[in-house]
């Protein structure tokens, strides 16, 4: 099975701490930001004597908390539009078996988050993938292109924005070529939002936003980047279709309810008037890092990057890399600077194309910038002993 | 999609108590005893900074702590044995998907817990019913009738002991049959236990116990009912078979975690010197529940039953019932005894065979026990109600 080569790798960065050697993680999207006190606090304080189930839909007091979010973004939802899953990636999970049968194609713009992968192919869903490439920002290829992939299998199109990987967010107009590319040939559009409000340039603009889409758009939704709330699996799923919605309340039942603390510790989070300072203070640091970060990589002679609008991501591609996921095992197993390496993510786990991606990496900025610039020297001396090493190997001695 | 009669009428419910009916809901199975505080105390003590994602096996410390609670029940297990999963849903959805591809068969006795049936449709998997009585006090038939429903497509045999929804636990020597039939067949046994300590007479067998299903034996199992928490949403899969289990990790690894802090206060629970009682006192109780419940039963003409081993369900056939959804929709809609009523689970929604259970209720002790003796009381009163109105309507006038 493809996807996750991040955790895939976990393993080595083990091995490696076992020897002594200190791991800088820009491999993974687990941000290093305290959670807000008030989520943990309506945790902690929650008058909970029988810790039951959840309604699966959610608790009503979580979903009257998110409507009156949603409201503050400008899109007025109904206790009938909104569900709380375990995370985002459940709320991807029923957009997709509710959306899609065994057999069905879903597009999905490369380089994507390698999870989809693996639950659509989990799902006996085919990813159909529209390739993108840093050249282009990795903004999405002209619609008449992608037009050129639909069949009379293809259910939907998925992607998210701001995007992880690659930091890109998708500017109306382009969502609205999307928008019309899926009223034209009926397509569910599910949009992934996690990242909405780390944005440090332009708009994030939402599937929701779009009227016209009333049937056609899926939201799925998470707190665990926002809110840097991991470990909370609460996530939603947003839909205005009524019919689809049944669908998904048949699979909300079947799985009984989402979390029941973490519901409490998100209607604190929404209630404590300062919310909205508590996401605006994320994003403020990750955009200093991006720029930070950012501005380190220029230094790696060779690479090739863009600078992300949102999310905490840099794809980067390294001409030099015969094969990212080699080099990070590199990495891992065979060198230090001074007791110290860098582990990013290998790029080919983010395509569904073979072969493509085997120079490029992910590098996730979930580190003080301090240690983000070091690690990226580590990176740096790392990448230039690789390339050392792997033409000394491919020369012939004699 | 058949399954979850239980949750579909809840509306009903909430309609009757709008109009200021009080109604006992014997129909679910949510426990009212309150959740350990020590498992409470572990949440809201835990020292967590930054709420991450625990790592998709589960977290280091939940894992020992429960190796060292099976190993109080005989079961000696390694880390490389046991993954956390988002409550027994997970591990049986996990197992489901790890054993069987699109279109395999597996084998449930019926009546079975209706979710069963929605996770497999959901996976494109096909429910083989394995029939049991009440006559036979829903004990397995002969391993050669369950044979003969075995097919090149088989993959496994799945079952819940003691039983959600009869209450039967399965003898050492039925066990035994089905490991036989499991091994001559090559096929999974696939056994969820989370009611394993609610046993009342005789001893809860686990599929553990049976070292020739080295590479056979999946055990689902949950903290949700032993523990009064299923708000929490933690379960376990356990499988000694390494192959399987690197399956299951792959499934483990694309929805990334668990809850982090439930699995916290599973730490603490199983930390606390006295946990064992708090488990007793809790199965105490529901004994004592079932010795009352079953006794007011006996009062209600026609009723057959049997005392159930273990869980906190009675599962009942009464004859003169033509459709006991029908007769829940009554309970709800058109009758109450000095302004209360009483849900029950309607028995056909826990069948997959056609036409089966219509004449029979699943009861869940999950209430004090004046409640409980007044709930039948009133159900007692509802059946005669209902059998009356239906002759009613059937006897032409004239």
């Amino acid at each position: 099975m493809k996807g996750s080569p991040i955790r895939r790798l976990v393993p080595l960065a083990i091995a490696a701490k076992k020897r002594g050697i200190e791991v800088y993680h820009l491999n993974i999207g687990q941000p290093d930001i305290p959670t807000p006190r008030s989520f943990m606090e309506g945790i902690r304080n929650a008058k909970i004597d029988v810790l039951s189930y959840a309604p699966s839909r959610g608790i009503p007091a979580t979903i009257d908390a998110l409507i009156g979010f949603y409201a503050g973004m400008g899109i007025e939802l109904t206790e009938d539009e909104l569900r709380v899953t375990i995370g985002g990636s459940e709320a991807f999970v029923f957009a997709l078996q509710a959306t899609c049968n065994h057999g069905d194609e879903v597009l999905i713009p490369e380089p994507f988050y390698p999870n989809y992968y693996g639950h659509a192919l989990m799902n006996g869903i085919k990813v159909v993938p529209i390739t993108t490439r840093i050249e282009n920002g990795f903004h999405l290829p002209p619609m008449e292109e992608i037009e050129k992939l639909i069949t009379p299998r293809t259910k939907a199109i998925l992607f998210s924005t701001p995007s992880n990987p690659t930091g890109v967010a998708y500017t109306r107009d382009e969502m609205q070529a999307v928008a019309d590319l899926a009223l034209k040939h009926d397509l569910y559009v599910i949009s992934d939002e996690p990242y909405r409000e780390l944005m440090y340039e332009g708009e994030a603009v939402s599937i929701l936003e779009f009227p016209e889409l009333h049937d056609n758009a899926i939201l799925v939704d998470s707190i665990s980047k926002r809110l840097s709330a991991c470990g909370a699996r609460i996530g939603m799923l947003v839909t205005r279709n009524r019919e689809l919605m049944k669908s998904i309340d048949k699979l909300c039942m079947i799985r009984l309810s989402a979390p029941t603390c973490e519901q409490l510790g998100l209607v604190s989070f929404l209630n404590d008037p300062h919310y909205k300072d508590d996401i605006a203070a994320m994003r403020t640091k990750f955009h200093s890092r991006r720029d930070t970060l950012y501005k380190a990589i220029q230094s790696i002679p060779g690479g090739i990057s863009r600078k992300p609008e949102g999310a905490f991501y840099v794809f980067v591609k390294f001409p030099q890399l015969d094969d990212s996921e080699e080099f990070v095992k590199f990495m891992m197993n065979d060198f230090n600077l001074d007791g110290e390496t860098t582990m990013v993510a290998p790029g080919a786990g983010f395509y569904a194309t073979p072969g493509v991606g085997n120079d490029e990496v992910r590098i996730a900025y979930v580190l003080e910038e301090p240690k983000l610039i070091r690690a990226v020297e580590v990176l740096k001396a790392g990448l230039e002993a690789y390339v050392e090493e792997r033409q000394r190997v491919a020369t012939p001695t004699g």
